[in-house]
């Protein structure tokens, strides 16, 4: 049975807290429900992993590399565009990985436009909100 | 029935012959009836169309407004890191639109790390291949 | 009798179900013939083109060449901010050319500040509405 | 009856006597009465008013403010490129007010390219030697 | 008697009545008094001024050298993203100066986000209203 | 009881220790002391919290959110300057946050200039030692 | 026989009439002849293309990939210095391509300097008037 | 009899007060009755004038040209970097002019390492103390 | 006897693991031992750290305060290029402080080749494998 | 006879040696000799010059002038790109020359890409191998 | 007697020759004639160094120190705008040096505008012809 | 025996002698008499050059190339910052090289912090004063 991690980045434990005009009312809870049951349907094992610590989020892909996940869906949240270690520590572990963000980083601020962990991804999925989690989920059960 | 349309932009009619390093070998004809089969999967109306003229595609764009087209999948090829016009037409339509790329575009020249058309879609998904346009088409289905 | 041309670049035939907020519900249509009625006060030949193709609108303006064109008035849409084939090509026919917008382009997004094909005009009117084709035409019936 | 208040800026008292190659030779003092001639023939009670100093300048609008002026006219020389002060005025007497400019700043040196100004104004009417003021003149008479 | 000397700069002469929806209703008479009430309560002799115009402000600023006084408030209003003059001013008299906004200033437009004239201050207050100057006031008093 | 919390950034626990010529030779301990001296005459519960791990300090933030904590201070140090992160978790809590400096940040190296998490709170003060801290607190006291 | 296709860009249908200062006084069809005649006594099949438009030059240069053209000589007009499209187009073709400019291209304006499409050809001539496009022939000749 | 005007701009009635390590410890009184004294050497008619006021320095060169004087030394402080609308004022009144600096202007902060001034000037002299407004004098009586 | 303590940064861990092209197949392990060698030989007394989070980077630091520890030898990884809470806290803790990276950050990604962390330290050394933690340690042994 | 001087910049003494893959395996003498031969047909006086050091490069230009010879074909090596002296030696000495590249800069890293020699020259050519100096030579031929 | 070396840059041995519209027609040997009469009159000894190239410039400013020269007037030519090399050489000689340049750099290419060795010399004389050697001259002599 | 040449770049033979706050008062000679002595004990035949000369440097380099030599340390001086002709020399000679500075180049002014001759060697040591030079040395004795 192939195992599916999902890592999320800063803040996004405060979904459907933070910004609701944004990122909408469901929690990150919620979130991690509708994934889990897509998962069941498409035979996946997936987990879950949050944390706010860029270094964290380093260790936790680390340790995918160790429990031989089969695939990596992360939301580096803000990290996404300017933490060069969190894209370091994607290219090193050599697991499929797909970047993904609720919201269309291009309609917000300038400093949003920019994906520095990308490159280390096969892709990137976002502005479709929790689909942009179960896409990437639908995406590495076919791999 | 939904009606979706799917918009290929430049140089992707030779998709399959071009640059097979980056792009694999399938053509185009391959590609959309890929995504015919899982449109007609999904109950789906799809149609394609694909031009290597920046304005045509605006004109293809404004056809889904007067057809009364439900969604629209658009892959902008070079468009997308500089036609101000593409991204004004996206806009105009008012039709949920998603952006595609077969490629990793952060993986590639800086020029391709910045989309201008990115910002009026709803949101983009690059790197995965064909699932590239499959996943967009089963976000627009669920809509 | 002086021959004015009226060129509508991209999207300007959407005008009027394009973004009302900042374009107004008045359609390319009416445009028209608000200016072709003025023309008519001032005793003036004006004929209208539009198109979404940059190219086309190259051929349109060299068509005023060879067709004796007295002035243009040119709205070039987005492609006012990187046309440098626009730009080119207006250089090169040598009739009186005013460059027009509707909306002013300098209270929008940062790209649409910088007008690369303004340096090949004798001028600028932005963000009078129709009013910008108005009054380039009254000062081309002066000249 | 309309009041118009017609606001030049820096060095336009040299207009006629600095660089005529690109000003052309007419004074400002005939500028000034080829516009009060168009303003009562458009009915409109038009006063002039003309400084060096930026905030001579931003006292000038708001006295339009106190004295209940109806349309600004307003050409801010080099101002154009660097005085945010000046936009703040502009933006908070609330007064409709156009940029003008005799020659087409596109065409100069760069620095002249951008105006920090006209964000703050309707609309800019550049290139047009007199005429720039006077076609401003027209709309705000109509407006 | 600790002199202090509060100086407004452009467009501040205006606040209550301009953009109220970032700057609030209260007039800068209302300000004044209000700093004047407090200074009162802090012992302290408060002076102010305003001008619109760069270097009455510089004037001012060298006015309060000759005139001994122990601190300076200041708000260069938009003068601070590009007086280098005033910063001069500021750095040459030696009296210890605080700059203060109304509005976050990093809120605002990218241009608002850097101030050349905050280099020659001892600190900068932004964003509290007219708590800015109280707060300023406060700090000179225990000097 | 309004309830405050003081939050200090990475390499604050070093204050007194650390480049005194900048800093001063108080001790984070003396320092917040100070501030809880102050906090008691306002009548305001002030606790604190240090850390030099980024991800802690946006914990830090969201417990003040389910903490109900009424107002918090915070001095990012050199996450300032570009923590994205940060500046999420503080737009994210929603509660009055004001950002404070003891060193005028605008005085050191460029770098240094621009703060990215400003945007996120009510306002800035730096530059004024300890005072920055206890002006901050004031401000809360009386919102 | 080696088959030869000579692409021009948007414009160049108006050399001769178009700034002559920079261009001469040669016509379109004059510089076509003169390379047809090279061509002859090189014993090559020369054909021509010239299009304003962007797409159709792509798709000119897809049609030699079908028509097994054994070398292109291109002169991009102002699209080299933006038309990424047309640089993928040329990459994909597979076609030994040569750019050609008629003047050079370094001693004109700034955004002249750059090439976007000289990357996907083999090298490039400017500068030599009609014999930049008789030097690539001969280059082609002797591949 | 040959008349020269010295004008000082911004803060240069504080040299000799300003910031003695950069300036020195002559006060302008010094400076002029230096400057004057060399005149009276040279057989010129030499007059002075400051101000702080941007526009009034243009009032100032303007009176140049109506006074017919034969030269002018311009030292503008601060404005050197920034007044575009000096460099204008200087342009336009076609009388011989030198920009001086009393300190090298390239050893200090970037932004002073770039005059726009100047570019108005017949040439600049800077660093060379008092010496760099005798020196300007001399050429002056020269010319 | 001399303390040396070796902090090494994000994924580094991963060592001979991670993209063994670029930082071969050593392992972290491999290299301290023979990193704990060379200081026998050298009669030094050599400890290690090892942590993904920049913030415990920092707190490793403060420790080497407390412990007295008598140099440093930091491969930030790659918060080399953006950590100025790094960089602060080398400069905080006043110990000789050497930056080593295996590979040759020149040779790399444009973001490779600025370190923020290094102007803080004494020098740098990189490209030269584990070879570059072993003469650093040489020279910490000499000081 | 028309005297043409060929002139090799730095490292052009190493083709062969150096990086074979970028430059092929010709020596330095084998392309003068493939020169000097088409010089014979061409009836013309060929000589040659190579230095590594950029003011010998300009002596050279400037004995190209007391010599007075007809054409200079200059191949810059890195100093293409930053020495705006040779620039002004081509410029100074007022006789036809063309800068050439064996291969094409435009493909390899960005510093090539800008040429600061070229437009002091009358064109380039770029990228084909040693033709680039044959196709100028039988340029300047029939000048 | 005080020795005062005069060094001339690149193409400086061409000056009379070479652009003769920006530099005059004077030769270098008519500038040091000039320059040594001026000498003389200052009972200064003064001797001349020309040279194309960079480093035999850095030589040269080297024997200054070793002859224990008392002044040094330097126009570093093109070298100017990117030579820190030449710049690290007049840091290193301590000896009063002044540069000079006989066009006004700030009216030319915008690459001519920044100066790289001014900030280590005392001072920058540009714009007057010869007597910007005259003027430094002077300068030296009575320093 | 190993053949290792130490290479000195521009300005190099005033160490010593040339800001002694930042290089220490030792010469260029003792610094070699230092290299060599350390060169003996490691067995090593090691020569020095030293030029002021990018060109001569080079040569140097090439020199390198056909005597054989088997390791080079080179010190580039100012040239380390521009020299792209450097760079290619270093890259062509396909000899082990190690770029050194006295100094740490990070700590000094912004354009001493990139290398453009750092990518074609195998690293970098810098800052560590002489031992930057030894430490090489020990690297190239044991490759």
């Amino acid at each position: 049975m192939k195992k599916i991690r999902v890592i999320h980045g800063p803040n996004l434990n405060f979904t459907g807290i933070r910004e609701q005009g944004v990122y909408g009312t469901g929690t990150l809870s919620d979130l991690d429900n509708c994934i889990r049951q897509r998962g069941e349907l498409l035979g996946l094992d997936v987990s879950f992993y949050q944390s706010n610590l860029e270094g964290e989020l380093i260790n936790a892909l680390q340790a995918c590399y160790y429990e031989e996940v089969n695939g990596v869906i992360i939301n580096p949240g803000a990290y996404t565009h300017y933490s060069y270690a969190l894209r370091d520590a994607i290219a090193s572990i050599s697991i499929p990985t797909i970047e993904v963000h609720l919201s269309n980083i291009h309609k917000r601020e300038p400093f949003r436009h920019q994906s520095v962990t990308a490159p280390a991804c096969i892709g990137q999925i976002c502005g479709l909100g929790p689909d942009s989690y179960l896409l990437a989920l639908t995406y590495l059960a076919n791999l």
